[in-house]
């Protein structure tokens, strides 16, 4: 096999199981019984969800329920994972984006020996217990859990950069006889998640990146909260997800046939160039009042209705959580079986890194997550004094890096000439067959990743990616800052779950121009701005760009955006790039200030320009800091924060920056913002049009401090001017 | 005909036209020549893109000089519309969904004799000009321009909503003989907007719902910012649309086969049960240098290659902008054709109105954008003291007007038994044919709308019909608040056209409980509080809910977010609806307060119950303020504003909220807020674990007057407490 093709692996079940299983599934039908096999296993997973959720009187048993057969042929035959090595890098990889049904894999991952998914915890679910590890959607910080999902059809979308991850990795260090990455992604999905647009997108780009490796199975159970999905959708989704390149595969019966759905996931292990889509049929809420009813959805069924269950399943309706010996038994292998992988994989590996002694060692760094402590070498340490767009410094500070470590997968959603994140020489993520029209030859070892216009899809699956493992890779997306409102809650997903991932926002400013206001960014920064665990970077020049760069790769565990200019803006001499990393700095110091001026970003020399004014023309002495970055200042000693504003000795402190001020509150008394849309305009003409030039914004200083002399303005109250 | 189904209508142009231009047109290839008839149009037109985007250097040539024979199939053939009368209550909407490429549309306004796009006008693209109506993207303010477009996919989904306005409208009012709405809806996409999520969830509802009265025509030229399509997507676009339930057409040669478009355009206009998308093959920026190619997309041609281009089609090369006298004749008779649709249209409605009085003034009223001025009445003036969930007070207060006033059309995404915006005896607006598997009978003439879990497309389609016509129609959405950030960007947009939409968010409060910290909006207020032009308002019971709906509802030109509670809350007795329209008000008075306590929504009565405490067992006495909408207390005048706050007397304000407190800082001196990810946990249980019990917060005020006392905090310093 050529290095960089992904060898089609072996289900976690012996070669053979799924013949096998047909063959006992056929022999129990001709005798017109259900295959005895899985019948008790079914049984005791339905009612388990039933009482799991009617403990408390809340939750989705309606899913779990439906979906328990697909379960078993996941867990128990198809998958490749080690429950007590829940970390094992070459595990494959378990996707639940329908999160609600999120006792599906509670219970899973508890009968199949997850040491902390102990009993008692499975009973924590929907309780007031604050350490419970089973809350109501998926949560990545828990033994067993990929990534968090709730929002839906974001799972999709992650599955596809676990996927993606995969391919990279393996075209990257397999060679011949050793696959050292070799894992498969499985992602669980309802009717919901076809109809999000971020699913969709992903959809699209997993059939043209041909993952096969790749598998989607659809918990087709044809309803919504609202009712039948034919209130909303009668399309033909398995000509559509074979339009868009998918290899389908149909289950008729998912509510008992194990055989057939593991006999579906093993054909789709083996898809030689496609993702796979199963289309299995479901009933939620299967043997309760409500079966195939939306109303099995959310909500418990009732404790009259469950006994009957129980009853109907020849269980004692009086006794609650019961999991058999036999039940026990039958998932009682898999830890052992896990073991064995992960002690294969780490001769393996051995022998790999014996064999190829500098890509080994590449590869254990990867597998520890850890990039080349020299990394900021590869940094300019000066930069030209000619005016440069910030999103030119962005390419400069950023794309030797990319060139030089493997660990950053870098895309782009269709703005390659305007983000300039392509590095020269960069080579696309591709699928190797791949040869486009435009002359791009593919290869799955490359790291720079045409998205399309799919900005939602590029950050969802970019947390994907990160969620591979920690720190393999820190993917990189980018597009014009604006529409990053698109993939806004892909953003917040990875800030929830703790996920490097770098944005690369340019165009952040009404400074962009003549598109206009729909593409002039006024109030999105205070979205991200409050965002927690997420932090938005403004530079003001390449020094700050460079300092911007440096702390998003050292925040491990935080995503960031780094917000760049269209226009080119002056390079300034008082810049520093390590004061990015406290937020806030002081450009420029004066002890006699009556003033201190904010800047920021792309309107950061307006600050310098109009302290320099003020003195000229007016006399006024004024202090001006720059302010990058809110959350890394708020993280500064009250002492550092007290010195930078000076607000407590008296000094008025103005922003000066064309964005809705909500939040400059905090640090300034008075704004020299925008408080309305944009306008299209070019560069210079759309500054002018909102007063952001030098005369006028002094003028408005000086209004400001006649009006607090005057009385006209209170301190403590801010003023927009 | 029944009433309930619009008849197809015919173009615009005479009869059997497609058949002329077809003989024409074989008769000149047939001589081995180009159709002369449409030869110099389709030259004019391009070079007027060319030297439109050269004379400033800047601009998006490509797509225009590509599209100009789908436009004049459009603009001459196709579409009925009034030049001279803009507003023409039953034109056909036209859509440029690819937005970049409004030169086009701007051409084609000027061709066909909109009197406010002169020559000049034209020519104020990329200029500096304040005044000009060709922005970079087309805006909805200006004569022409049905919607305004850019961030890619929305336009589509505009569409699907005009087309479902014009779908409702016929149904409602249209009676045999008596076609008083028959329009039809055109958009034109791009490569892209094919990719973006909002618009495959949009495609996906329109085939859903058969709108027969809609036609894509996608500007086929295999070509984004990055390079060839086939970099990022290489499904089979005609089979995904038909496997959508769209009626699928193909023209090969859409550079110069305006004869082969046209018939296309006929041919969806009749369609009988599906909306067509008419996939047409181009050339990207035809005939200048970059023919073909992704560097023709964004950035004006040169000097050099406009000159050539300009010799190569016979045209003076130093002369611009030139449209010959043969141009101006072609397109010559459409203003007058216009006018005679308009007078046709107008005897028609005088006709109906005469036959069928009711619903005659009805319609009239409609179009005039005006619902019953007795609106008010329709709202409870009473409600139970019981504790409730502030969404079914929503309901209680917003159910009867939807009833009643048909302008009104109500939609959810999927979460009908969540939301309470299903009045009873409401009916589903679905295809007169569909009979759902849950036992829904459809009706175009029906207002509840089923958008399924596509939470954007739901809001960029409601856009669409506000966007019909000013007040015809008050589109309502419903989803849980944190899923508004999927839809945030066509709230954007309707914020920025205008556009009086009213969303009914539930959900909104850690309180909402288990479902956790991906359910619970924490960041999400910042942003939509920050959103010019945008009402947020959280009430805090039925009362004030009552309040937020009649401010929404008297906000025309402007979206509301009405956002409510999951859990019950408590009913007050001190607040009051009129209060809601001065964003705050005082909820508890005290002269002698040592501080404020500012209280909003699903926490107001939190406010209070700590003034009590405090009071009672700290002999601290404390004002109440209910702030439920910023951006109406930001209207307010200075002394009402410092009569609620009184900060300026010494009074300290503290804000409970578990929101990010970002932008609070304006109007409280500390906060008693959130700014990390939610949890969890039951509803009584994450107040808890958050510190949002009386006990506790009292605890923190106390604390804080200590710490101010203390000059552990300074008054200027917001505190996060």
């Amino acid at each position: 096999m050529a290095p960089g093709r992904l060898e089609t692996a072996t289900g976690c079940c012996p070669p053979g199981v799924a013949a096998e299983l047909s063959t006992r599934k056929s022999k129990a039908k001709a005798e017109g019984k259900p295959s005895p096999h899985h019948d008790i296993v079914l049984r005791t997973i339905r009612l388990l969800v039933a009482d799991l959720c009617q403990q408390f009187g809340g939750g989705h048993p309606g899913g779990p329920i439906g979906m328990a057969a697909i379960g078993v042929a996941l867990w128990k035959y198809a998958m490749r994972y080690a429950p007590h090595t829940p970390g094992y890098f070459n595990r494959d990889r378990f996707v639940l984006s329908n999160g609600h049904a999120c006792l599906l894999q509670y219970i899973f991952l508890h009968l199949t020996g997850y040491r902390s998914m102990t009993l008692d915890q499975l009973k924590s679910y929907h309780s007031e217990r604050p350490d419970g590890i089973c809350p109501g959607h998926p949560e990545i910080e828990h033994e067993g859990i990929e990534v968090t999902t709730g929002p839906l059809g974001q799972g999709v979308a992650n599955a596809v950069g676990l996927a993606m991850a995969t391919k990279n990795l393996a075209a990257t260090y397999n060679r011949p006889g050793f696959d050292v990455v070799s894992n498969h992604t499985w992602c669980m999905i309802g009717d919901a998640c076809l109809q999000e647009g971020v699913a969709l997108e992903a959809i699209s780009l997993a059939g043209h990146l041909r993952l096969n490796n790749l598998t989607i199975v659809y918990d087709n159970n044809q309803i919504t909260c609202d009712g039948s999905v034919d209130l909303t959708n009668t399309e033909d989704v398995n000509a559509k997800m074979r339009a868009c390149g998918w290899h389908v595969i149909d289950v008729e019966d998912g509510c008992y046939d194990v055989e057939g759905i593991v006999a579906a996931l093993e054909e789709s292990r083996s898809s030689r160039s496609k993702p796979t889509f199963i289309n299995v049929r479901t009933v939620i809420g299967l043997g309760s009042a409500l079966s195939g009813r939306a109303e099995a959805h959310g909500a418990a069924f009732g404790k009259d209705d469950v006994a009957k269950m129980k009853r109907e399943n020849g269980f004692n309706p009086d006794e609650h959580f019961v999991v058999g010996d036999e039940v026990r038994e039958f998932f009682g292998d898999l830890p052992m079986r896990g073991e064995e992988l992960v002690a294969e994989w780490e001769v393996l590996v051995e022998r790999f890194s014996r064999k190829f002694a500098d890509l080994g060692q590449e590869f254990r760094d990867r597998v520890r997550g850890e990039i080349r402590s020299s990394w900021k070498e590869l940094i300019p340490t000066n930069f030209s004094n000619q005016p440069t767009a910030s999103r030119a410094s962005s390419g400069l500070v950023f794309n030797p890096l990319a060139k030089e470590i493997k660990s950053f997968m870098v895309g782009t959603a269709d703005l390659s000439p305007s983000v300039n994140m392509a590095w020269p020489g960069k080579e696309d993520f591709q699928h190797p067959d791949l040869r486009t029209t435009c002359g791009i030859d593919g290869r799955y070892s490359g790291r720079y990743i045409h998205y399309g216009v799919r900005e939602h899809a590029m950050c969802a699956i970019s947390n994907g990616i990160a969620a591979f493992s920690p720190g393999t890779f820190v993917p990189v997306t980018s597009s014009f800052f604006m529409f990053y409102l698109y993939a806004a809650p892909a953003v917040r997903m990875g800030a929830l779950q703790r996920l490097q991932v770098i944005h690369a926002a340019t165009h952040d400013s009404i400074g962009m121009g003549e598109d206009g206001p729909t593409h002039q960014p006024i109030e999105l920064a205070c979205l991200f701005r409050a965002m927690p665990n997420l932090l938005y970077i403004r530079p003001g020049d390449s020094e700050e760009t460079a300092g911007a760069w440096e702390v998003a790769i050292e925040a491990k565990g935080t995503p960031s955006i780094i917000s760049t200019s269209r226009h080119k803006i002056p390079q300034l001499k008082e810049t520093q790039r390590e004061g990015v990393a406290r937020g806030a700095y002081v450009l420029l110091e004066d002890d006699q200030a009556e003033i201190t001026l904010i800047g920021v970003g792309a309107e950061l020399s307006m600050a310098l320009d109009v302290a320099k004014a003020l003195k000229e023309e007016n006399s006024i002495r004024a202090r001006v800091v720059s302010f990058p970055c809110w959350r890394l200042f708020e993280k500064q000693p009250v002492e550092y924060k007290r010195g930078i504003l000076r607000r407590q000795r008296g000094i008025a402190a103005i922003v000066i920056e064309p964005y809705v001020p909500n939040g400059w509150e905090r640090y300034a008394d008075a704004g020299i913002c925008l408080r309305r849309f944009g306008y299209s305009l070019p560069e210079k003409a759309v500054y002018k049009f909102f007063g952001f030039e030098t005369r006028s914004l002094a003028s408005k200083v000086v209004e400001y401090l006649d009006g607090l002399n005057k009385g006209v303005y209170i301190r403590g109250e801010f003023v927009d001017l």
